[in-house]
């Protein structure tokens, strides 16, 4: 149906997006919770169904569905993990399903403080940021990146910005002490020899604890500077991994002048902007790390 | 003004909305941050304004703007506290101002953990909840609301919901053990001879754990159950407090059937829906408490 | 259970919440779309349910969803109108509901333009702002408020701000020609006289036609002018409207200083800011009308 | 730098993101508006600021920012043209900044009617869909990619699924009546060779119209055979464009059993479902077209 003309199809892929999974453990009556949003999307050999409405490989996004429903029944571990079941799954199950992507969002819960200790089963999200992974597979080789995504931190000096070039649209004062804020975005790629029995939660927590320290120390000369030592921590402690994306934005925090009031202003009183800021995005990576393929297409706001 | 018509100027008020203010204390090498998002309307008589044009009581909103930041150079201290701030200087420095409404979100952020110990200018956003926080001048009369919204909680058990009437359009089964979980949005009224003085921080923080703690108690047979005794519960414990508003969803977490596919289902895989979902909305009051007035005029979504 | 305590019940409502309802009328080939988004809650005596977890008088909301479902199985014609039957309907069926508040925002489609006309079953959503409605029922009284939200508009000349109040905390420089910009919120009370065979789709588009054209006209002097000018358009046009009360943002467009570039700017660059923005809001009244009672309790952002 | 180590830096850019321009022409009484959020990100070499800390080749983003509306005061004529001046103003004016990606939203206004005919100066967002533009510049390659978004569309009849492969977790039943709606995302490429003159509002107008008016046409068997043919139509009648991708969630509208209240349901009644939804991406590319280069990378949710 398509012959005869030379406009063809391209890459392509489809699934479920935004599956809301709940997985609660409640083997004893210490229940545990996890909170996940589940994307699954497949890639293969769907031409027919583009070219002649021919459904007979589109495996529907209901089962997809279902599938992330019932793979969960046994449990779902770390979201690295499920996602690689679902992958194993899919490209086990359908000989024209070839790869694919998918994806998810966790969500923390702490246990409610109540009497002193934290209960059984009452939950408070925790709300600090958002868990991202995503999983990508395509022939053989199997990507997994974990990730962070709206961590908003900010430290109140030890931040400057100077020695920048000056040009006719230049009008921004240097300064030695402003505050810095961000809202830390960042994926990291696992190296695929370390994803097969790699605890995946005790990385993560690791992980983002090594990035909110990171950004706490020493002076930052620019918001870039701060990211790359945050990625290079990052990855000197953690050999499995070859590579750290981030976007983060520079929300800036105006000193306010108050001085036509009377008022001077030593950076204690700030309006916080919301439009336009910096946006910095970069990369950290192993050199002679494995090969990332195309582990980030489609990833939205990285470079 | 507006003679000849029988279509006249009714209640109004204006101001500057979402002000964004951070402040940062650095007396120390310590520093502390308040995070706030205020919002200023003045109440009086802007008549000539709406009616003719005439802005010569019209205060600009700019000028609010102006002033919610030189106010804040000599501390927030509290949203509440800062509000009233706000009210005292507009209501005494313009004759025809009699009132207005002064309202603030608040944002909590905590202190980074670098080499273990909480640092000295590095936050991160807590993103628990937001902090709300109402002050309402009325003539002589000043209202204090505090107040959060967006506290996510979840029992995974002892919750269950029979005994309801039937009737041809119910289709919902029984259960005695289900998911129950809300957003917490809630507004307290302090009685009015109790906020020249009160702590108000403290007062936030106790509330918000006894909403937590009242949450995690007994068996709930009906959400509004929960959402009372929840608000009985802040109420025996702060006589300052006259009334609680709560506006709660009943965020459904359905089991997932997982019968087709040849597995039981014991309440452990669950789907998360958006919408519809139930709306919880009431009022827990002191006989005999001070009066309301027309402090929860406007208030979005609490009955 | 609550003998023998002062805190008590008060003010409660409860209902199902955003029911996404979409209704395809297909008695032709030539089908029409309805789109709306309702709610639904019951007042009147559920005092057990929250203070002894008894559900006998909880008319489930998942009853509530389904009636909604089954009611528009014969159509939806309005949203005043369909919120009315649900509101004829819940207090007509269960002793204890006295009252209630039914609520729903409708979402406008236009068909899709294909070979020159407008498409029998292909529509595209219109986007230019959301029609809201509310019934509420009170007793005997019942009140309906249409209304609209989210419309967009700006001149970009004739108007301008002088005159106002300087104190020290003014530094705002006068206009007499700037961009005047909001997003129009307004809810318009009906006469109860009027409501029985109101027309209130052909009203609906009348409002919001005098709305649009109210803005265009007249040099504004002040967004408060041009609101009330706008809310007696209607007024003097429609006798079975009341009342009409606005929530206006101004939305501040700053003319960006371009003379460090050697550039002029004639009001020709504009920066669109975000936050903080002007909020203006007002009620506009027919003299000697109905009483509003009730009504605009909980209506979020009205004053 | 970066020595004794095998971290380094990899790919990077940087930039302000969302300056708000809004473009007044006022040449004559009746003026126009252009409404635009514009992102500006330069790629170079920037390993200094990374690495050392050292800014001499950071053009600050606040200079970036402050270019966007010097160069707008000479007009923006459209986005894809103005882009394309900020790519050669950066890379034409700095040694170091060798490429970038500089990305636009653009919001349609409408004039508003009154008293019969367009307003000179008063107008009201449209809202249908947002216009998107991207200009990629890489050394001696430049992409330019138009696009839109969040374009709602829905059809009530003429769409089914059917043929599909069942597995074990398949319960989805065959349809060969539903409804059909998405949101239409759509990024096409232009080849480079006609990038110099083009009139690309012209052509913009032409896509829109072209998808709608595809997403009309025929029965459709799969949402993916939607897609596709809506593509080929507008690459038939658009040879200047190589490629075209689409992301389009297939939006569920559920017709709702009323079986249990005595009804039936001939798809007039139906539930639109949130989340979670299918999602379909695809490319539609011209065989022999120019080569996409790195035009794709970071952008989000297209593969």
């Amino acid at each position: 149906m398509n012959t005869n003309s030379n406009i063809i199809l391209g890459a392509n892929q489809y699934g479920k997006a935004e599956v809301r999974l709940v997985k609660i453990t409640r083997d004893t009556e210490r229940h545990s919770i996890e909170d996940l949003n589940v994307t699954s999307q497949l890639r293969g050999d769907f031409a027919a169904a583009h070219l002649e409405g021919d459904n007979a490989h589109v495996v529907a996004t209901d089962t997809q569905k279902n599938t992330i429903y019932s793979l969960a029944r046994d449990g779902v571990g770390s979201p690295e993990a499920f996602l690689q079941r679902l992958a194993a799954h899919f490209t086990g199950s359908f000989d024209w399903v070839t790869g694919g992507r998918w994806a998810a969002e966790s969500y923390a819960w702490d246990r409610i403080q109540a009497n002193g200790t934290g209960h059984n089963h009452s939950f408070v999200r925790n709300g600090q940021e958002v868990r991202t992974a995503v999983v990508v597979k395509d022939g053989d080789a199997t990507h997994v990146i974990g990730g962070l995504k709206d961590l908003t931190v900010l430290k109140s000096t030890e931040s400057g910005f100077v020695g920048y070039p000056k040009d006719k649209y230049t009008t921004l004062a240097e300064t030695t002490d402003r505050v810095m804020s961000t809202d830390v975005a960042a994926r990291w790629r696992y190296n695929p020899a370390a994803t097969a029995t790699l605890d995946f939660n005790k990385t993560y927590d690791d992980v983002k604890a090594l990035l909110l320290e990171g950004f706490t120390e020493g002076y930052s000369h620019a918001l870039q500077q701060t990211l790359f030592d945050m990625g290079k921590k990052v990855m000197d402690a953690h050999e499995e991994i070859d590579e750290i994306k981030f976007s983060m934005p520079n929300k800036h925090h105006f000193v306010v002048d108050l001085s036509p009031f009377g008022q001077d202003n030593p950076g204690e009183v700030l309006f916080a902007a919301d439009r336009p800021y910096g946006l910095i995005e970069a990369t950290v990576v192993r050199e002679n790390g494995s090969d990332a393929g195309n582990a980030w297409d489609g990833m939205a706001g990285f470079c």
